[in-house]
């Protein structure tokens, strides 16, 4: 049963109208929002390429190379190796590969790596596949890895350790571990660094100080000696569509520990995960980046920041307590019963998402978020327990 | 240095222009196409949506359950489970994560796999990151795996296999593992059989029997008892756009292999390797799928294959030879150098690639082909071969 052209366009809007639209403020949990006007005419640019064989799409795979620099630049590395990719899992997988590779390369029948609990569940797919042994070190207050414990474990003769994977911009709190100070240990002992930044990586750089904590340490890019890769995607914060993750490494030695021979291809190898992959995440944040500069993504994580004091706020107003004061545009706010809260909040239409780490409803102000939704959200959570 | 909108799209358009356009025939040798035209509107419409959290996209998430169903249907399964995935390596190693899990939930330590050594290198990513034996049998005279050997070798008490991977539709040849005596085989002995039907999942449902050959055994799908899952990618024959790749299973009984924790979520589990995930290749398999319906898919494989054998005829002509007659739109021809030959044919413009099982230079017959690129490339080839 074929149908024609416009029964098809109208078919498929129907469904779509029964998605959840960014701009309407009820996706409250995401970590996507909608991707700058721009990548719109970007993505009908680029809509036919395939990264996947470089050889024959030059251009975007010159983009490519050119937006990878331009994001070393603003994370203080001058020269490094990486990939405009399907997304953070991607990504941290990635990263994992490599730390895998190392091990073996050196003789190591086991890769051993320290990141915290708070991971996101792409390491968790990562070790599963890999067979990877994890060691969770206690969190701080604030919900990050303890460095005392790192330096402790490191420093006991009986453990080998391969890797530190420390957090940016936490999934869950969108705190950010004390990476200046595991830099130092990792740095000390020769161990790999990397630094899960999907979220961070393009939020942290542009961070007002009057947005900063004291006492804070912010500090997550290259200009720590020890860090060798970092995630950071452009289709969170840097306003790309999906699909469009980042990997970094510190330079280009890393490539021989990825790269699988590709005989079909223009290119003899292959160094990402994915073989076949779209362009449009390239040069749209090749665009988008071109566009904004270092002053628009200020603006943008203010506007976030500012959003984010201001849940706070009226969250208080109204009785809730955040679990931290923020570091990024992430608030939780304690709830005994999150996930009974969640799903009453999307009976009535907001989409929370809960931690896993306390009891609380987790929220990302997102640059679709708006003020007025805030206002709507915290009136119906209020609403929702009173009852 | 920030650049306008206009300057940004200005000077995209030349990156672009680097690039080879399908449109233009050189493109010999990519399993990808120029999607469907519709596909770009369907893009426009679906542009902002992420499956990764397909609570919030509930019609899309509609959208991939009536496209798996109807992938199912022609693959003769009326009860599939599957997922549009970034393409057919991730296809493929979530289909090797299963394989993998079901013997580790066995208690057995380690996860063996009998697969052609022409299998596509995604299988050797997946080797890589998860520790998996291989086992390749030697190659038939059509470079399918001898079904003789792996009938011995599993039926060898010394062996233990976990699983059977076959492929239909090679990258290299385009030939189709014998799957249905590999599928008794698998079955007699309770083996997981996988077909990776990347390529020729498009092709071979829509085959006419005037292209097949005498004594080939075309069948691969889910009609064969043992097969448990098929990697098949809309956005190679099917026409979509990437990323659009596809893996289904039997049933949803292999879900709980893959399912991986993810508390952020409106749903709780995952089972996809890649987390966030455009919606842009399920709804352009969906519409492409009931714009074309069998018929158009039928006439698209018949203008392919009638370039195939247009190729071959004039490749002999000027005496070159196929290495096989055609199994489906691929043609190898013999060449004793084919790096040089490939190479030498890319500095006038013409992109094929080489198979490595065999000397030969490796084309591909995509729907972007006409009559009139084949006879520009073989002139080009000749003219090359005389100097």
């Amino acid at each position: 049963m074929t149908m024609n052209e416009k029964e098809v366009l109208d078919a498929l809007k129907k469904y779509r109208e029964m998605d959840l639209k960014y701009e309407d403020g009820r996706i409250l949990g995401s970590m996507c929002t909608k991707p700058h006007p721009i990548s719109r005419k970007i993505s009908e640019m680029f809509f036919e390429t395939n990264l996947g064989d470089p050889g024959l799409f030059k251009g975007t795979k010159k983009l490519e190379n050119e937006v990878i620099q331009m994001m070393g630049n603003f994370l203080n590395n001058n020269n490094p190796f990486g990939c405009i990719i399907s997304g953070g899992t991607e990504a941290n997988i990635t990263a994992m590969r490599t730390i895998k590779n190392i091990s073996r390369k050196k003789g190591n029948k086991s890769t051993t790596v320290i990141l915290p609990e708070t991971a996101h569940f792409s390491f968790e797919k990562a070790r599963e596949m890999m067979d990877l042994q994890y060691i969770n070190p206690p969190l701080t207050n604030y919900y990050t890895m303890d460095v005392k414990y790192i330096k402790d474990y490191i420093e006991d003769s009986k453990n080998r350790i391969d890797a530190i994977v420390s957090i940016a911009g936490c999934t869950e709190l969108g705190t950010i571990d004390n990476i200046k100070e595991i830099s130092k240990l990792a740095e000390e002992n020769n161990i790999y660094l990397h630094v899960d930044a999907a979220f961070g990586g393009f939020v942290i750089p542009f961070l007002e100080d009057k947005y900063k904590l004291d006492n804070y340490n912010y500090e997550f890019d290259f200009s720590l000696n020890a860090v060798s890769s970092i995630t950071i995607d452009p289709h969170k914060m840097g306003l790309a569509p999906i699909p469009a993750g980042g990997i970094l490494f510190r330079d280009i030695s890393f490539k021989k520990y990825l790269d699988v021979e590709a005989p079909y291809l223009t290119d003899t190898h292959q160094s990402t995960l994915i073989g076949t992959r779209t362009g449009i995440g390239v040069a749209s944040t090749w665009g988008v980046m071109k566009l904004l500069g270092e002053e628009g993504y200020k603006n943008i994580v203010s506007e976030c920041m500012d959003n984010t004091y201001y849940l706070i706020k009226k969250a208080k107003e109204y009785g809730f307590k955040p679990v931290i004061d923020p570091i990024l545009n992430i608030v939780a706010l304690r709830d005994e019963t999150p996930l009974k809260t969640c799903l009453k909040l999307r009976e009535v239409g907001w989409y929370v998402s809960i931690c896993k780490c306390v009891g609380a409803l987790r929220i990302v102000l997102m640059p679709h978020i708006q003020k007025e939704h805030i206002d709507g959200f915290v009136e119906a959570l209020s609403s929702i327990k009173k009852n």
